[in-house]
């Protein structure tokens, strides 16, 4: 039924001309797509926990060219791992970092949402793990969430000692109400999944990954009927406002992003948090 | 009770002279304003299901300038149809149409959005049949909504290939949250009654048009005891951004509307849609 | 485990030195600060109904800037009414008025409102009495409301012939919906404790005084391990747009006020409220 690993894109390291390939494992995202109903579903496949470096993420506003090039029908955004969605932006690319690359890091990340956020085609999050910070982002930026039980997500910004950007903040309050954002927020909360779905920040559970799968599929066949044109212009009416105000601030937000990270007091807290899951590790 | 017919809106037809007259059957809307209360009851009434066109339009905005000119207590938009509230626009003004009567017509509906969603007297819905599109949006202009049961409301128009205007996705959301309202909008989503009720599409639900007329009255009277100057300025300040996002793009708005409808694909998807209805009611 | 009465503002006609002070009867605000959780217990006490004048307003405008200095790690206001939180703005502020005065009369009601809806540390409101209008907006602009039994709250300005400004509509739209908001706005609705709660417009429902207190120390103690200063970028960020509002707009809405107020047929209002007043009183 799926046309074995139609794409896969390639990362930022890959040789050129390697862009489809047979073997996928090595793959930072790795997309099918449905023959029948033309879905892609992309993987995120940077073991152990998908965390979002500069790497991961050019893979994935790679393939978000591709799937609109391509008019896709529709995307599942899922994860390769058994128990993490994707465990949010590397924090190796905020450690100790070069101004240059953490300058391209930031500006891929807005690129990312830009398309996800505002993407042409549908999108649903099967969220088959875990899913802070940054991997709760890349989810809410879809229009359906269908989350496994027994994880949790969230932006969790604040219990990290960080402010969660603007876009982010948006990108929540496009999901759930303003009161609960708020609170959220501010509470760096991580849901579980049943109180992910109470609060709307997830719109339905599943009871493994093929459900969320099924589950997501079963969204995407609701527009089966719509027109995609008129679909995707509504879609980007709706979410105009939040996307027109990123793209008015970009410079600033890359400079606000460096200036934040660079302080010496949040420097200082990466390298604890950074001693601490070596030592977690370590048991 | 009722003054019977106090006042009927001519159509831009109709003859100058004839604004009062007793016989309301041939009005393209039917004004009756109760002794006691002072509330209006606006009765659609274009056979057999109160399509939008220009006529109806005009009529409807100087229904509404009458109102107002007069203080209005309350109004209470209904459909004299047993069936319909509104089915929306007049497909036959976009159907191979001529740009100024387009325009105007155009025009016209943004005024009679301007008018009612900022009305300074409370306003009510009782929908007393299917209210699709257009329809949908009279009622989303009002104020509080009471709708009878078995019968469908939203606003479809990514079904028929069409994208809502921004003044039509802003009343939605005026009454809904963010989150339904993106997925109503996306999805064209039409809402049964119950199902109306659940996401706050409408308010109330009534078992016969008498008895929505009879909560829309007991809306209305919830005002009794209230300044109707600082309802009305409490009213429009609430409602000052969208009316003031529409004032600042009218021209913009028409002729997007205008390069929208033209579109051969536009066109083609309406002459198949009319074939469709020919052949359903030539059943 | 209180350092009794830490700080206790003064009144504008309060004698300088005097800020530290043993007994706190004669302060129109009284500030406890908690030695072990650092939270301060900011009570109300302008007996009988803790109505806002000049005086209150600069009291707790003064004892906000103390807690800010301060760099505080929580506040919970209260009142030290038995059954009033606060009755609003006091009508004498507003009765046959001297303009200088009432322009800093508002100007304070605004200081007060940016220090406290913006304020870095988290904020609670145990409203443990009635709490109309102005005192509704106290409480609104906290991050989170634990209301005792049996009293009433909301923005009743349409009931009282006045217009709630545009920032006291903000403060409502933060904590509770667009639909709900409209409707509490334009109908000038009290709602019971109860009613509060269903619509979101209180957290959490107490069953004295004491309770409410022990209720919001515990939602300060969830931002324990979080960081003070990620927590305030992210509050202040989300309420940013409404701050901004104001603050582009501060002389306007003074003029506004004052315009409003001193219209001969709100004067007339005051009057007859007054006299409302002293003969229920008389009684």
């Amino acid at each position: 039924m799926l046309r074995s690993v139609l794409r896969a894109s390639t990362t930022r390291l890959g040789v050129t001309g390697s862009r489809f390939c047979s073997s996928a494992a090595d793959k930072l995202v790795i997309t099918e797509v449905d023959d029948k109903t033309g879905y892609a579903t992309v993987t995120l496949n940077r073991p152990p926990v998908n965390s979002l470096n500069l790497e991961l993420l050019t893979a994935i506003s790679e393939t978000l060219d591709d799937l609109q090039n391509n008019k896709s029908r529709g995307m599942i955004l899922t994860s390769s791992s058994k128990s993490v969605f994707s465990a949010g932006l590397d924090i190796m690319e905020m450690y100790k970092p070069k101004v240059d690359r953490m300058k391209e890091f930031w500006s891929t990340l807005q690129d990312v949402w830009f398309k996800l956020y505002g993407s042409p085609f549908p999108t649903v999050a099967a969220i088959n793990g875990h899913s802070p910070a940054g991997g709760c982002l890349l989810s809410l930026c879809c229009e359906y969430r269908v989350m496994c039980q027994n994880y949790t997500i969230g932006l969790n910004e604040t219990r990290l000692g960080i402010v969660a950007p603007t876009w982010f903040m948006a990108s929540m309050r496009n999901a759930m109400s303003r009161r609960d954002a708020e609170m959220a927020l501010t509470l760096g909360t991580l849901f579980t999944t049943d109180e992910a779905l109470k609060v709307g920040l997830v719109d339905e559970v599943a009871t493994s990954k093929e459900d969320a799968i099924a589950k997501a599929t079963a969204f995407l066949d609701k527009f089966k009927k719509i027109s995609p044109q008129a679909r995707s212009m509504t879609k980007q009416a709706l979410r105009s406002k939040d996307i027109m105000e990123l793209e008015d601030n970009r410079t600033q937000d890359i400079d606000l992003f460096v200036y934040a990270v660079t302080q010496p007091k949040v420097q200082k807290g990466l390298e604890m948090y950074l001693e601490a899951l070596k030592a977690k590790s370590a048991k």
